[in-house]
């Protein structure tokens, strides 16, 4: 029963439909809090959520808020760090997996499902890897009542877990390429704090590890992977990223180089990985004996060229904290459950039975003709149909509707449901985008003098400066932008927040040409830049 | 360019023909390990998948080489007793997955996705449930290099890990049903011998959660999910299976009753465990305090009547058991990844480029007519398409196929191939249904003679017996039905194997009804049967 006041109304026909479109709404609400456009024909309600603070004056809260009461996420008190994923969360996962997954079958990746532990022996055959995971790894020491003989690791990735098999599997260079993906858990304990979605010691994701007989062609899966990452944040998250390559400091433990699509969190000015897709290069190949005889030279052993990559639930983290507002949960239409939420309104107390029935039809009506165009609605059928319920006079010609997202109002036509919601939804989705994209471009910002980095930092801003690439560089901006706590602070200095710049990546587009001997900006470097890089505090 | 020989053909052109297909069929076997029809147009080599010995002689090795050979599984040699599910495994778990998914969508079940880990705290709030799983535990006691202040288990089961917060969750009896379902894999740390799919440390499963707010409504839903489960087995996997309850001694740990499908294992009359639904009663909601308030009775809390039900990829292995043969994997269509693969055959030298694009042409035609009439269909590319192949000058009338079941040959026109390739999947479907049903309706025997037990059991039967139900009595017959390799064989006596037989179920369909007064089966029981129960050795 989707209606609203016609303008032809009356005064007081319209008090006592507004009146009657509270309630309602205030109902519907409850049901439509990860909807797009929660109400048809009510009225948003702006306490119904309960955030209690404002996204601008304390993000942090803001966001657990958010995430809490959208719920999505609760708190696994038993165990620190970890976090319960509530089906508000695993369908938007579920909308993920189902289009990545139809896109790495077209090209040829099969799914694999490998054990969750790992022996000490396959961690340690990677010297950087083991380095880069140890401090990290859950051990599984005892079985029953038990001590294992030998303990085993939790996965904090498969790398190490898989290669043995590669070496076993992958005979001839007809076997390649050779790509399997799985869609699991990983245990990272982190001693740093965690976030919801952002850092949890355990979290969702999928890990694909593939095997090619050239650095070429691991090169270009590298970067098709990489694309598909881009388009899972940008068309189905309506998130903004910038492509690009990491520095030696921020790449793979033990990778030969990593590729990312960094994300910017505009509330806070941070950047955020948001998905890395690595060329592995021979390293493992080498330690994990993995070969196939040349094609062009028979009898000649050459280690495959070898990838992995890996997008993580955190991707829906990111989509909240970048489209949420102050009254909580904003979803893109196409990762919400609900699109579309029907509230019956403008109920008076003298419907007869008849006209009752009537009105039910017609919302059934309309209900379909969205399902049927494609559209996920649901009715607020939560209690209250009683048979005192009444049904005022009004013709019910329009649907009136709220955007989630601009709060603006409008009518639409029955008649025209069925195409004008989906252009409205797509709207909504383009709109979510471009306002993001916006933000995005407007603070990521090229700076060429070393004195206005913390300035740009200061001012939410990620930055592309001239940098040399040298890791031992890259660790003294971090240390030359951070401010040490014990440092008394010098009032006549602007003082920055302790936390210093990282690198992001190495955009694959660049701001502009770099002037021919352009210097690397760090003032204690003499080096010159190779490129723009992007720096900026970060997750 | 699927094709055969036709009838009118000359012999030495037959003979050609013979030979190419040999070696198109050797080349296309490798390929389709997997699929139902493997060979249109070839013919089928009985040693390629290599399976060194026969089902019936060693039936327990017969199996171990076929899933490895059909390359579901690999053994994990890091750590004893796990499996890599390989992507054989995997296309079938998944259409199980989405075809599951969709039907307890439909019941109202959400997707949910819990912690791995599990504390100590929470499991010992059930007595029964902590004793039972408490043998099997995996125990975390170190992250990193430092101790755990309190060591985490991985779940065996999640009862313990998710009730908590249904204790939250559940405000009001307008919350229920509440239904929560997760995908995920288990770990148990078994000390017995494990069999890929059916006995593992590490297995996938589903395991769904559900609250209600009487007996009866959690009831109704125990035989619903049963119903599910005996469809994926008996629809989708072709695998017969009795429905049933368990007795007291095989009910789940701290549940009130569990309901089974059971299967039937012909090459050695085992009985197995198919999957189970249990209704926890309200054992579980009183230990983590579940409750709402009476909707009849205000101010009255009751607690919840809880359900959990899993199904596990050892569904997978009880297929293959049932259907293999002594040329390796037989699976059923539906769950045939390729359910076709065409083979180009009668390719002789002399061929020109023209004629072999116009071959080409036409098995691209055919391909197509069976992928739009939804049938699952490859060819066979891989290598020695050479510009060497030639195209003898036979018209290309009709395919030929074997089917991968019985060997069966034939011929279809290919006119028809988009409606007759698709009829012959159905037909193969229930004709393995069929057969695996005989088997197990022939082996189901009912026994009212004590002393016919063990011969029933040596002849591969599982057998109906009159029973008390009592615990202590089942323990018994246990017993009695064992061969301890201690006592010394009396050759006057058929000497029993040393298992046992344990109850598998009391059928719900019962053989006939149970005459007044029929004593429990049992020789040293005085008390009057219940029942018939289907007993058996069993996994």
């Amino acid at each position: 029963m989707a209606d609203a006041p016609a303008p032809e109304q009356s005064k007081s026909a319209m008090k006592k439909a507004e009146k009657e479109a509270k309630k309602a709404a205030e109902k519907a609400a409850k049901a439509a809090k990860q909807a797009t456009m929660p109400v048809i024909g009510g009225k948003k309600t702006d306490d119904i959520i309960g955030i209690t603070v404002s996204k601008a004056d304390n993000f942090s809260q803001w966001y657990q808020e958010v995430v809490l009461k959208a719920e999505m996420i609760e708190y696994y008190t038993e165990i620190s760090g970890f976090f319960i994923m509530r089906p508000a969360t695993m369908y938007i996962w579920n909308v993920i997996r189902k289009w990545f997954t139809a896109e790495i079958e077209a090209m040829g990746v099969d799914e694999t499902n490998f054990p969750m532990f790992l022996s000490a022996k396959s961690l340690e055959k990677e010297k950087d890897h083991v380095e880069g995971f140890a401090p990290e790894l859950a051990w599984v020491t005892k079985a029953g009542d038990k001590n294992l003989e030998v303990p085993v690791a939790v996965r904090p990735t498969s790398e190490a877990v898989m290669y043995p098999y590669y070496a076993k599997w992958i005979r001839s260079h007809r076997d390649l390429p050779f790509r399997l993906n799985q869609w699991n858990s990983v245990v990272r304990w982190e001693a740093k704090q965690t976030t919801p979605f952002l850092r949890a010691r355990e979290f969702l994701w999928q890990e694909g590890h593939t095997a090619h007989l050239t650095e070429k062609l691991a090169g270009e899966e590298v970067l098709q992977i990489l694309e598909l990452y881009a388009r899972i944040y940008e068309e189905i998250l309506a998130v903004p990223v910038v492509r690009g390559k990491k520095t030696e400091n921020e790449k793979f433990a033990g990778g030969y180089y990593t590729t990312t699509v960094e994300g910017y969190i505009p509330s806070n000015g941070r950047g955020i990985q948001g998905a890395t897709s690595h060329c592995l290069g021979q390293n493992f190949s080498k330690m994990f004996d993995i070969t196939v005889e040349d094609p062009a030279e028979k009898g000649k052993h050459i280690n495959v060229w070898q990838n992995s990559w890996g997008l993580s639930t955190r991707v829906i983290g990111v989509m909240v904290m970048i489209h949420g507002d102050d009254k909580g949960l904003v979803l893109p239409p196409r990762i919400a459950k609900i699109q579309v939420i029907i509230v019956p309104v403008g109920i008076t107390k003298s419907v007869t039975e008849e006209v009752k029935a009537a009105h039910g039809a017609q919302l059934q009506d309309i209900k379909k003709t969205l399902l049927s165009a494609g559209v996920r609605t649901e009715e607020d059928q939560r209690e209250g149909y009683t048979p005192a319920w009444k049904f005022n006079d009004w013709e019910l010609k329009v649907v009136s509707y709220a955007r989630r997202d601009t709060g603006e109002k409008g009518t639409i036509p029955i008649a025209e449901v069925g195409t004008k919601v989906p252009e409205l939804l797509e709207t909504i989705q383009k709109d979510l985008y471009t306002k993001a994209k916006a933000s995005f471009d407007e603070h990521r910002v090229v700076v060429k003098e070393w004195e206005k980095v913390i300035t740009a930092l200061d001012a939410k801003n990620v930055v592309l400066i001239p940098f040399c690439q040298e890791p031992k560089c890259e660790d003294k901006i971090k240390d030359l932008t951070t401010t040490k706590h014990d440092e008394s602070p010098d009032a006549s200095v602007p003082q920055a927040p302790s936390m210093g710049m990282k690198s992001l990546c190495i955009p694959f587009e660049q701001p502009e040409p770099m002037a021919e001997g352009t210097k690397c900006l760090n003032p204690e470097c003499q080096a010159t830049a190779h490129s723009y890089v992007m720096f900026g505090r970060s997750y």
